[in-house]
C-alpha cells in the first residue's frame, strides 16, 4: 500500500480525492492536510459549516475512519513521510506543491505548474509519452515531481480527439461548452444562483486554457520537451444550469476524409486502450458512444462507468469545412475531469514504474 | 384601424398574437379563430385547462374585450371579412392559410410554406427587397399572400449576419444553440421536465431548419425568386432550462478581414435601420451590443426593449478561420422569434404598401 | 419463482415496476401488456417516442430479455397464466383489475379501488392486520383480490405516524407537502415548465386524497371492515420544481405528551419492523432520522436505502397544540411510494401467506 | 424633496434602496454610503465585481448621476447633512445606525434594533399605533430613530392576518414558508447551487423570527410599549429553487367562526386600507385575491402591483381547528418585505407628520 497525503482535503475537491482514495485496493490514506482554520479538528467537523452541517461532496459515505483523522496545517507536515500527494490546493498551490515534490511525487488538480515547459499534463492512454518529461523536473532539485490534471473541460475533448487524430490528422477544431455549476466555486463574476433559469456566456480564463492545453496534451515529445500540436482551436465557454457534467459541441476538420463510421471505429477502439491495465480507477471503456440522438444528457449519462467514461452522441459529418465532423460530447467535471480523473493518472504511472514505493 | 382575425388563437402563440395586437395602434381584433372544440366558447373559457385554471402565456393582461369574444371555428369563418390574418396554426396549417389568402394577407408563424418557392421569409430590415416575391403568390389565384416567419432560431443569428454580411462578406457560418423551453412543446421526444439539471443536445429538423433559412434570408432576390447564399453553415441545436431566450454561439468566417470594432460598427449602424420608420413594435435598436463579457444573459436580457432586439456580446477574433469572428447573441424566442415578429413584419409591410386596407 | 404480469408496463410507473421485479429472487416477470397502440411491438420499441428515442424511466439498465419481450394487449392475454399481476394502469384500471383478481392477486399503484370498503390500503408494518379484509374481495365473485398502494404523499406520511400513533396517541395532523414533479405528469392544469423558477400551490384532489386515506390506513380492522380513525387532518399539497422525492411538513398533536427523545426512540423502534423478515425490497431501517437540521434534502437523501426509508428531520416541540411535535419527512414518491412500494407489499403477502404459488 | 442617505448602498438589499428611491417624487438620493473598501470609488465602479462585471440587482435600470456618484466611508460621512437615512446594512448595522439616529431617522431592513422594547416593527396599515413607539427613542439620546422592517417572511403574513384579526380574532397561526433564494444570500449552512432539484429544510433563526414579530406587530400598543399578542404560532421555514417570492401556506385558528366569503370580505376590506393617502410606493391593493386555486405562483404572480401587494389564494375552511381558515400567500420578498417596504414605511411616517424636513 502506498502511504498518501490529501493536501487541501477539506474543499470540494479534496472530499472526491477522499471519495476516490478511501477504499481504493493500492493507496491507504495517512494524512488529511489543509490550512491553518482547519488543523487540529477533527475531519468531519472540520468539514462543518459554521451552522454545524456537514458539508460533504464526495462521492458515497466518508469512513468511520477518515471521519475522525485530525486535519493537519499543510506548512507543518513533512512530506517524506508519505509515498504520493494528491493536491487540491487553490491558492498557493505552487508553492506548497513544490515543497512536496521536493520529496516525493505530487498529483495535482491545481493549474500552477500546468504550463511550465517540464511539466506534462497527462490523461492516461492520450499522451503517455509524455511521462518522461517528469525526469526533466529533476533539475529543479526535486526527488519527486508534480503531475497536475488537464482543465476538466479539456480532458472530455482530448479524449475524443485523440482517436481522430491517430487516425485521420486534425486541422481544425471548434467547441462551444456547456458546463457544469460544480466547478464553478471560485470563478467570480457569477452568483450562482444566477443559473435558474440562464447561461452565463463567458468563464474567465476557461477558453485560453483549452487551447493552451489541448495543443500542450496532443503535442509530440521530442526528448527534449513538449512541441506544441498546430491546431487551430475556437472555444466558447458557457456556464449552464447543469449540477453536474460538461456537454461540449464539437466540429473538427480532419486532415484526411474521415466517414462517420470510421469515426466511431477510432473511437471503439481507442476506448478499449486501459482494457487489461489493471487499473482499478479506469472504466470499462473511455469513450461510450450513443446512437440514440437525444443522448448524451447530463443528468442521464454522467455517471456511467461512475463518471470515468466520457459520452460521445449524435456524430455526424459537417458541409463548413472540407473534413468537417461533427459530435457532442459529456465528460463528468468532477471525476473524470478532477479528483478521480486525477487517481487514475498515479494508478498509470505506477504501472509505468514512474511511481514507486 | 385593419381588421384582424387571430387564427390559432387558443395556443400559446396565439395568445401572444393577442399580446400584441389588443392594445395596437393599428390593428383592431376582430376575430379570434381556433379549432371546432374550443368553438363556441368565450376566449378567457377556452383557454382554462381542464381543472378550470386559466393558461395564459402572453404578455401581461388580457383586454375585457378579448376575454368575452366569442371563439370562432377555423373552418367556418369567412375570410374576407378581415384585413389580415395572424396565423398561429400547427397541424393543418397549409390547407387553412391558403383558405385565408385566396382573400387576404396571412401573416404566420406555421413552417407550412416556408420554403416554398414564391414565399420569402420576411425580417424587416433584413431582406426587404424579398417581398417583392409575394407578388408571385397571385400565380396561385390568390388575391392575398402568405408570408412566414422565420424559425425562431434563424431569426437572431440573421440580424446579427445581415451587417457582417454587408460589409465584410460570409463565407461560412458555425453555430451552437442553447434554446429555451418556451419553444418546445411541440417537440417529440423530450419530456420537459428532462430539462431539470440536464440539457438536451437534439432537436429534431431544428439544424436543417436554420441552414435553409438563413441562407434563403440572406439569398439574392434577382426578379423571379431567391437565390439562396452560398455560405457554408453548420448548426448544433441543443435545448437547455431556460424559460425564454435562445442563446447561439457564433463563429463566421468573413469574406474580407474584419476588426473586432469595424463589427460593431457595423451592427451598430444597421441596429438604426427601423429607425424613424414609425412602425409600433419596432425596436428602438435591432441589434445590443454587450461590453460585459458576461453578457448577454437569457434571464437578464431577453426583455430588453420589450423582447425585440438582439443582444450581442463577447464580440471577438478567432484563430480557427483566416477571418474568423465569433460572437454570443440572445434573441427572444417567443417575442421577436415569433407572434411579435410578425406582427412588426405586417407593419413593414403596411408602410410598404403591400398591405393596404 | 411467481409468474408475473405487468399491467400498463410502458408508462412511467409500469418501467418502475420492470426495474423493481426484473432481478427479484421470487419473481419472474412472463408478460409485459399494455393498451393496444403498444401491442405486438418489441418492449424496448414500445418506449421509443415517435423520434424514435428510448423514454426509460426505470432505475438502472433494462435487461435484455425484457428489451425483447413482446407487449400484449391488455385486454386479450389470460389472467389465470400468471400468479400476481401489478398494475400501474391509470384510464380504465377498475374495469381491467377486476378482471385480473377474478382469478390472481392484483396489486397496484392506481386509486381505483382504493376507497371500497373491502379493500385495505396496505403499507407493511403498518397496518398488516389489514390484509384480512381482502378475503371479503372474495364476496365479489374473485378467486384473487385487488389490493392498492396509498397515494405517494400518503405513504411516507402514515409510516412516520405510525410509531407516534402507537405510543402517545394521535389527535390532529397538519401538513403542507412540497411535491416532486415526477408524480406530476397526469395533473392537468399545470405545464410542467411552469416548475421552473416556480411553485404551484394545489394538487387537485391531492389533499382529500390524504386525509380519507390517513384515517383509513391507521384504523381498526374490527372483523368485518376498518373502522376509519377520527384524527382532524389537514393537508395544504403543492409542487415545487424537484425531480423526485415528496417533502412534508408535519405538525401532530399527540394524545400523551411526548418528548423529542421519545418520539426518536418511537421511531428507531418501529423503524427495525421489518427487520429480519428476509423482505427483498424492505430497506434495513423503514425510517432514517437525520439529525443535522438542515436534512433531510431531497436531492441528497431521496436515494437512501434504495428509496425505500422514510427520511425524517427536524424532530421538535411546537406550542401551538398542548402536546405538539413537528418535524419534515422525506419519502421517494416513485419508489416506496409507488412501484417498488407495491412490491414489497406483495412480498409481505407471501410471507404472510396470503398470496400462493 | 427630502435629502436622503443610502447606507449598505453596494449590496443587493442597497441597490434595491438605489432602485426605489431614484426616481421618487419625494426624494433626492444625494449620499451613497458604505464599507472602507468601496469608499472614494465611483458607484458604477463600486458594483463591479473582480472581472469588471456589474452587479445590478435593483430594478430597472441605475440613473446615470447615480452611476457617477462617488461612494463614502460610512464611517465619514455627516448625518446631520441627511433628512433620511435608509440602512441595508448587516454586519456592524447596531452602531452606525445608532451614529446616525443621533441626528436624523434611520429606516432600516436590518434586525439589529427589532427586538428592542422601544423600537416598533411598522407595516404601514397594519400597527400605525405603533409610530408612538418612536418617540420613547429620545431617551436614548437620539434626535432621531431607528425604524427597522420586519423580516420578509413575517411582513406577507401579517398583512394577511391583520384583517383576520380585526374582524373575528386569532387564536393559533400554523405555517409553512417556501421561500427564494434571493433572501439567502447571508445564510450559512447552504451553498446556493444545492437548489437545483432540491429544498432546504432548515433557515436558522427564521422561525424564531416569524414567531417573535408577528407577536410584536400584531400586539397593543399602551402608551408605554407594546403588549405582544398572545396568539400561538408554529413555523417551519423552508428554502425551495425559486428566485423571487416567499410562498407560504397558512393555517389560522379564529377566535370568532368565520366564513370563507367573510375572510375574503375582510381582506378586501383591508386591501384599501392605503387608497387615497397618496404614498408614491403604494399598491393599489395591499392584498389581491385569486380565486383561481393553482394561484398565485411566485414566478407568474410576485411582480403584481410591482411587487406591493402580498397575493392570496386558496382560502377555505379547515377541519383541525374549531375555527379553521387556510390559505397560500405569496410576498415579494425583496421588494415589499425589503427596499421598497421599507421606502413606503417612510413614506407613511412623513404623512403622519413623524419625519419632517
Amino acid at each position: 500500500m502506498y502511504k498518501v497525503a490529501i493536501i487541501g482535503s477539506t474543499g470540494m475537491v479534496g472530499q472526491q480525492f477522499i471519495s476516490s482514495l478511501q477504499n481504493h485496493p493500492w493507496f491507504e490514506v495517512t494524512c488529511l492536510a489543509a490550512s491553518e482554520r482547519s488543523a487540529g479538528k477533527k475531519y468531519i467537523d472540520a468539514i462543518k459549516n459554521s451552522a454545524g452541517s456537514v458539508q460533504w461532496f464526495g462521492e458515497g459515505e466518508i469512513n468511520e475512519n477518515i471521519k475522525d483523522m485530525t486535519v493537519k496545517n499543510v506548512n507543518e507536515i513533512d512530506p517524506s513521510e508519505f509515498d504520493i500527494a494528491y493536491s487540491a490546493l487553490e491558492a498557493g498551490a505552487a508553492q506548497i506543491e513544490s515543497k512536496f515534490a521536493e520529496h516525493i511525487p505530487v498529483l495535482s488538480t491545481a493549474s500552477a505548474y500546468r504550463y511550465e515547459e517540464d511539466v506534462p499534463i497527462l490523461i492516461p492512454a492520450v499522451n503517455d509519452e509524455h511521462v518522461s518529461l517528469l525526469e526533466k523536473q529533476k533539475k529543479r532539485g526535486w526527488k519527486g515531481f508534480v503531475a497536475p490534471q488537464a482543465n476538466c473541460t479539456t480532458t472530455g475533448l482530448v479524449i475524443t480527439l485523440k482517436p481522430i487524430l491517430d487516425e485521420f490528422g486534425i486541422d481544425s477544431v471548434v467547441i462551444t461548452s456547456l458546463q457544469a455549476v460544480s466547478g464553478a466555486g471560485r470563478n467570480p463574476g457569477v452568483p450562482l444562483f444566477d443559473l435558474v433559469d440562464n447561461i452565463i456566456p463567458y468563464i474567465p480564463k476557461e477558453e485560453e486554457k483549452v487551447s493552451i492545453e489541448l495543443k500542450k496534451i496532443l503535442g509530440n515529445y521530442d526528448g527534449q520537451g513538449i512541441v506544441d500540436a498546430k491546431y487551430n482551436v475556437s472555444a466558447t465557454c458557457t456556464r449552464v444550469g447543469v449540477l453536474d457534467g460538461h456537454t461540449e459541441s464539437v466540429l473538427v476538420n480532419t486532415r484526411n476524409k474521415a466517414e462517420v463510421e470510421d469515426v466511431i471505429k477510432a473511437m471503439n477502439k481507442f476506448a478499449d486502450s486501459l482494457a487489461g491495465k489493471e487499473l482499478p480507477s479506469a472504466p470499462k471503456k473511455l469513450i461510450t458512444i450513443h446512437k440514440d440522438p437525444f443522448r448524451p444528457q447530463p443528468r442521464l449519462d454522467r455517471d456511467l462507468e461512475e463518471g470515468m467514461t466520457t459520452s460521445v452522441g449524435r456524430i455526424r459529418k459537417d458541409e463548413v469545412f472540407p473534413n468537417g465532423i461533427k459530435y457532442v460530447l459529456l465528460s463528468h467535471n468532477t471525476r473524470m475531469g478532477a479528483a478521480k480523473g486525477v487517481v487514475l493518472t498515479s494508478e498509470m504511472l505506477i504501472k509505468s514504474n514512474i511511481i514507486k514505493n
